[in-house]
């Protein structure tokens, strides 16, 4: 402990003395994510509120040699912000000032440690928003959104978190700050490295500032919610919807296990009178309401869906928005649960479909599975229940091996072992089963580029 | 040339006769692009016709150490194509087939010597597009527009280039073959090699397929054109656009000058009745007329322009355009001159142009200064027409004094020295006005990571 306690005595001229924390609550607590899998070790939390300051640390870590794990809201599900082997914490979350706002350029400049809803909260009034929205957003931060490339339930019609940032300010593990790209909207001069840091989960860079891209608030929105007799059926409603609708903001789904979750969960009806093998709810933007209805009404009429229901106004429209994003929270609720998060092409969606619900009923019986997801991305959501009478261990075993057999298949159809929450500690096994040896030799070449000596989040994505 | 024809024989058994060029016509014309100021020199030009073929080529050229050059429609402006030293030119022309196209999945293949216009005309008939729309999309060629980031006029709606790519196909110098992100929408796992391939101009890999996403094309389009008595009215008639219209889709600029060249190289009416000192050309995707029309009629009536005009049908929109479409050919036609491609934030366009028109004026006395570009995405290209009475030697110099104070001045508010155009070769020397020292370090690395011995498109972008 000599090497951490002559960093943390170097340090202590810089930082005042509530920017250190040292006791053991504030260990545990900074070291975890919400992945809550992992047994946390750090041996000290360090809150920086400018990029100065952040530099300043770095620089002193490297030259101490110190492991570092950058931590945002640690709203993670892939242990990417959990330190294991005694690193430092960098707690981003003191850096949590908003502005300067530049509406009329539709810019807004944030430090890193800002809460994702408080941006948000910040932007309604000018009728603009940061079009990145997933169920974490009340403790999620925007560094932590654009290490992981957040998706989310908008990604259909807004694309990932990668698309909404116009510049970054990170700060090397030499404490040399690089400010990527300022605002531009283009500028082609050499490689993008803003881009690449984007979804690099802390390996290259700390993220500690961003200005961010932003979207005129839709003038209004309608959702609809419908029960259908499969999953076939669910991918061609979403085709249409599609071509029907260029304003499509979601298109979401869960299956039958899932809304019965829900309904148990919150004590809620069913919100349609016939019960179906699967759900899709749909959101669309800036569509007059009385063209929807006929549309919707012509798609209940060809016998695509078994029943649908449309929103009539925004406090519907909120209560049927509630049927999905409580899926995760009802089954997680007092339960020990396996999460996958799987994509392919939409195009390759309904062969996967069958390919894996069939592996995993033979697989895992007696096991309650759950499929839900933003459908419309290719991005499904798989959630396995531990059964009361299995231990620990043999769920974990069997869940192990149920994973390799869903890899093997993501693999055969050029899948994506993990959609939206990175690589982390707990996706590095799968991480073959997406990218090649050569892409996996050629990272570990650029994280040197960035991190000669692999001070930073080691572990964490590739070794 | 021992090396050379080494590497020749080595290839000649992999490739049909018609697939190596080695006569002076050729090396001549595929070792040159559109920027013509670089005298070209290359030994052989290949022409590759599938992905295993290319990767063969480069296994060895590797082997034999020799440079290799990318080349697609060479439609660049900074010579990011041209050979210069006796590389071979890989030409990726005969690599254009297109699909298969996916259409409920948006997406579409392509190889990548495919002419931008031909993806267009391929998807039309769909109601779909590949929303990249620049003047050289004629000659120029998908792997080109991926590998350096195409802007254009539709930015401001679409985004470039990089927002439109699923997925590559690419080799690296060791004939290996990467497959980037298949055709994922969401894909968290590691670097996003896909993203840092996009721009890179054609130093990391060699692109040879690349997966399109599509975007319905719009149901319809309007075009106005308006004159206005200086640069603050345009910025403030941009942002009061914008703030109307959500489907804004283009807003283009042109000064006097440059209307002018349009007027007299053409032989066009002005098309509005009050000459303006700069025009704008808006487009607008799926709004009313009427609810167009009664806007513009308020902004003529607040007095913010000085006239306008809103074309009434395809015919009279395709005729607006022109104006602006034209400006590059008219100043060109029979003149030397020299070209800057310049971006800044929207909210620093009128500090930023005071400052370089008062500049430009005092430092270039005599000569014909031309501005004019994507206004809406802080984009301008100014071009600097020789006078007859000039030497071309004398020119160039008096260019490039008057170019290191434009990029001074683009420093002082974070600008970018290329926008669109690259650097390429001729850009080199201004990159370090964008871009930090430590980041081109980074640069450095990062291409040795894919590329150890140096040998793709050598010279270009970074030593």
């Amino acid at each position: 402990m000599k090497k951490i306690d002559d960093f943390l005595t170097d340090l202590s001229p810089l930082l005042r003395p509530e920017q250190i924390k040292t006791n053991p609550e504030d260990l545990a607590f900074y070291a975890q994510d919400w992945s809550r899998t992992l047994t946390p070790n750090s041996s000290a939390v360090l809150f920086p509120e400018t990029t100065e300051e952040t530099a300043q640390i770095l620089k002193l870590a490297s030259l101490h040699e110190i492991g570092v794990v950058p931590s945002g809201g640690r709203t993670g599900l892939s242990g990417g912000a959990v330190a294991l082997h005694g690193e430092v914490v960098l707690s981003l979350t003191r850096m949590n000032s908003i502005g300067p706002l530049h509406a009329p350029s539709l810019s807004l400049k944030v430090q890193a440690g800002v809460i994702t809803e408080t941006v948000h909260e910040f932007l309604k009034p000018q009728g603009l928003t940061w079009p990145v929205d997933f169920a974490s957003k009340g403790s999620s931060t925007i560094g932590g959104n654009i290490a992981t490339n957040a998706g989310g339930v908008r990604v259909i019609r807004y694309g990932n978190t990668r698309n909404w940032v116009l510049g970054l300010t990170v700060v090397t593990m030499k404490g040399e700050v690089l400010e990527l790209n300022h605002e531009l909207e283009k500028n082609n001069t050499g490689y993008d490295f803003r881009q690449l840091l984007i979804g690099s989960e802390g390996t290259l860079a700390v993220i500690t500032e961003a200005t961010l891209k932003l979207s005129p608030l839709p003038r209004s929105t309608l959702v609809a919610l419908f029960s259908l007799d499969g999953f076939s059926n669910l991918i061609r409603l979403f085709t249409e919807c599609r071509r029907r609708f260029p304003t499509l903001s979601a298109f979401e789904c869960l299956d039958s296990a899932s809304m019965e979750s829900v309904l148990e969960h919150f004590e809620l009806p069913l919100p349609v009178s016939s019960p179906g093998r699967v759900y899709a709810l749909l959101e669309l933007e800036n569509t007059e309401y009385t063209e929807v209805e006929s549309a919707l009404q012509e798609i209940l009429e060809s016998g695509l869906v078994l029943d649908g229901i449309l929103a009539q106004n925004e406090k519907e429209a909120r209560a049927l928005w509630h049927y999905r994003e409580g899926v995760a929270e009802s089954i997680l609720h007092g339960h020990e649960v396996h999460q996958e998060d799987v994509s392919v092409a939409v195009r390759d969606l309904e062969a996967f479909y069958a390919a894996i619900e069939a592996r995993y009923r033979d697989a895992l019986p007696g096991m309650n599975i759950y499929f839900f997801g933003h459908i419309g991305d290719g991005n499904l959501h798989i959630f396995i229940q531990k059964p009361d009478s299995m231990t620990k261990a043999e769920f974990q075993e069997r869940a192990k091996e149920s994973d390799f057999e869903l890899f093997k298949i993501l693999k055969s159809c050029h899948g994506s072992v993990s959609a939206e929450h990175g690589i982390g500690i707990l996706k590095k096994h799968a991480i073959a089963f997406s990218r090649s040896p050569e892409e996996l030799l050629i990272m570990g070449a650029v994280k040197k580029s960035f991190d000669p000596k692999g001070l930073l989040n080691p572990g964490k994505m590739i070794d």
